[in-house]
């Protein structure tokens, strides 16, 4: 099999040499079309075409949310998705092959406050070998070399034996809705490759998340006589302290090798805050939403009993929260966690072209966040491994760029593994 | 002097007995007009006609917001006042005597939490004689005191020397614009009551207050990687202790006596806060909106710059915020601080009158919340006096309530003190 490196790597990285111009400007094109949630059809009709031109059967589709929303995986903070087709794009293999799928998000997150972003969030500027904008690296860097690997094989007239199928989702970033109806539409193959941005270290594990939202109960009263009332604001400081607590027994008991570089392996983020209406009325609620780190090894459902608890500890210190206890709500997303075992014939296969392509050992590692790889996994029988280009330090992050060099390597290692793991027909 | 209260005493106490049941329904309906910001216009064109049919001279207008927005002492979160009339009706004297405002707000504050309320908050419900609903306490009680107080009077055909000048003016509860609309029109007199809720107390000194924004600053991440970013929540917390310090080192400071009584005589309070967008993202940005009292003895010049330099502080402790100073601005609402000499005459006969009609001595305090008798004592040379039925406990709280005897008891006390200061005519 190794003699496939052998016999392809150059064609392989000339081609993509050729292309470089061309696919740099399909990026930024890329991220000027803002594909944060419900502006994403105009992305996909584009990669649409794209793929039809290419000449892959290409499917748009539109979930029907209402339907997809009986589903025990389904997690959307909307129900509405007539701004967010999904698309996916078969390859088909003249048989006897294994599949591989390359599923990447078209969502982006919103680009927080536009103050600390030095460039155009959504301009694709370019500076010093980095594509700059929202998107770039999470992940539509990862996406362009899934797209370039499949172009350049068949530029150089490869045939398959395994289908390959190209997935550009929606809805990763709130939970999966996306790659969950890909799913229930039939998707599935012997293996997926998701190219989050992994700074091409190997992910074979996957940390599950889920969002959550806390109601935090204060009394109301006049600000000028602040102390017949209770704040509620105040009293979120107690929960986020507690929370605190939490991430840090939890993450103290983690054991897996794979985490032991990461700060914080599990964590848990309160990302949004709001409470009170009035700045002269002491505030009688507080509303926070937030993301809790679930390790591949417990359950979602261990994970939430652990939070009802830390919570319910807030009563012994405080009898406030006796009388009114924090409320728990599981909403929007949620990742559940996936593990495909370090010894699966893909991960070899990829560890080996990784090696051939760069020189160097690859790093396994797991990732700090979760993917829809989780998904694929546990629902379609589908093993995935995330590897892609760019850091995790700027994905969700003002001023998020790519190296474009690191795209095209991708690009050449994924062509090499398709060649390997679908296997040339002739 | 004091020989009016025994001639008319039980001729105003037996009127107003006979007026109860139509006043409870009147004020009921106040209630259920939902007066809050933007919404009061109904509720003036129906107190303009009722104004007019007892006799007095009504004046219902519109505010420019844009010209008023010119004046230093104009604050408002809004400059469109066209639902928002304010309303003065004069009862005209013959002349030779004291003029006398009686200053009452229509807007209520926000309902809160709904689920908070045991009674429709809007319903105007009577349960053991006391009527509930948003703006019963603060202060549509109040207004009704003084409305049954000229009422009474006119019923029982006085004449006075001086000037009756009823106002119900909106935007008290964001800093008065409709008072300052009020004493640029033309509106002043050697006196002034407002029947804010004081439990029958007599006020002579207000606290001040203003709105305070502020702008804590984070740096976003992927929530998964939380690590990577700062939490502008996080660092929200040591900010909120930061004003806890600071009112904690105003309060100690102050030796008013007539503060002595109040845990907390000028208060610090937060009361809004929202911050982040996104669940998995650290957040980048929290905004905080409070009131800060002003005692009667500072300027709010110099209150500013105390919160200016607690803040400023708060880089000694953290090197973030040296480098991401915490912003703040002052804006909506503002109540100037007002002080009446305890030996101005209206303070003497004021608690006179008291004692008649209650056989209780006066207690004289000063008001934890601010008022427009700032306004009227520092812009329109009207020594402005706080006294109204109703308890601040629950003013601005769930289940606000007030009772209904209060309200007549209140009206005794301003109808003899009318009948005193503007001197009957014959």
């Amino acid at each position: 099999m190794a003699d496939l490196i052998q016999e392809w790597s150059e064609k392989i990285h000339k081609q993509l040499a050729r292309k470089q111009a061309a696919a740099t400007e399909l990026l930024q094109g890329w991220v000027r079309e803002q594909t944060v949630q419900g502006n994403e059809r105009g992305l996909q009709e584009q990669l649409a075409c794209y793929l039809q031109k290419l000449g892959l059967e290409v499917d748009l589709w539109y979930m029907d949310g209402k339907e997809l929303s009986q589903h025990p995986y389904f997690v959307s903070p909307r129900l509405d998705f007539s701004e967010s087709p999904n698309l996916a794009a078969v390859w088909k293999g003249t048989g006897g092959g294994r599949s591989l799928i390359l599923n990447g998000h078209v969502d982006v997150v919103p680009i927080g406050d536009r103050l600390q972003w030095k460039q155009d969030p959504f301009g694709g500027e370019i500076v010093d070998g980095k594509l700059y904008g929202r998107g770039s690296t999470d992940m539509k860097g990862g996406n362009l070399a899934s797209l370039l690997a499949i172009e350049v094989l068949r530029d150089l007239g490869v045939k398959l034996k395994g289908d390959v199928i190209f997935q550009s989702v929606v809805e990763e970033e709130s939970g999966g809705a996306g790659t969950l109806s890909a799913i229930l539409r039939g998707y599935r193959a012997d293996a997926a490759l998701i190219p989050e941005p992994t700074n091409m270290q190997i992910f074979p594990k996957q940390q599950g998340s889920m969002w959550f939202r806390l109601r935090i109960k204060g009394r109301s009263a006049h600000g000028g006589t602040r102390y017949e009332g209770v704040s509620a604001i105040e009293k979120s400081t107690q929960v986020l302290a507690a929370l605190a607590r939490l991430e840090k027994r939890r993450n103290e008991r983690l054991s897996d090798p794979l985490y032991a570089e990461l700060p914080i392996p599990i964590p848990i983020n309160v990302g949004v805050i709001e409470g009170g209406k009035w700045p002269s009325s002491v505030p009688d609620l507080v509303k926070m939403e937030g993301r809790m780190g679930v390790a591949p090894d417990e359950t979602m459902e261990q994970a939430k009993q652990e939070m009802k608890q830390a919570l319910a500890g807030l009563a012994e210190q405080d009898s406030w929260f006796a009388e009114h206890p924090v409320e728990v709500e599981w909403f929007g997303a949620q990742w559940v966690p996936g593990s495909v075992p370090s010894d699966h014939p893909l991960m070899r296969l990829l560890g080996e072209t990784f090696q051939s392509v760069t020189g160097k050992a690859p790093v396994i590692a797991a990732s700090p966040w979760g993917t829809d790889g989780g998904l694929l996994t546990a629902l379609a029988d589908t093993p995935a491994i995330v590897i892609g280009p760019g850091v995790t330090e700027v994905a969700h992050y003002p001023n998020e760029y790519i190296r474009l060099a690191d795209i095209f390597q991708c690009a050449a290692i994924f062509a090499l593994t398709i060649l390997r793991w679908c296997e040339p027909a002739e």
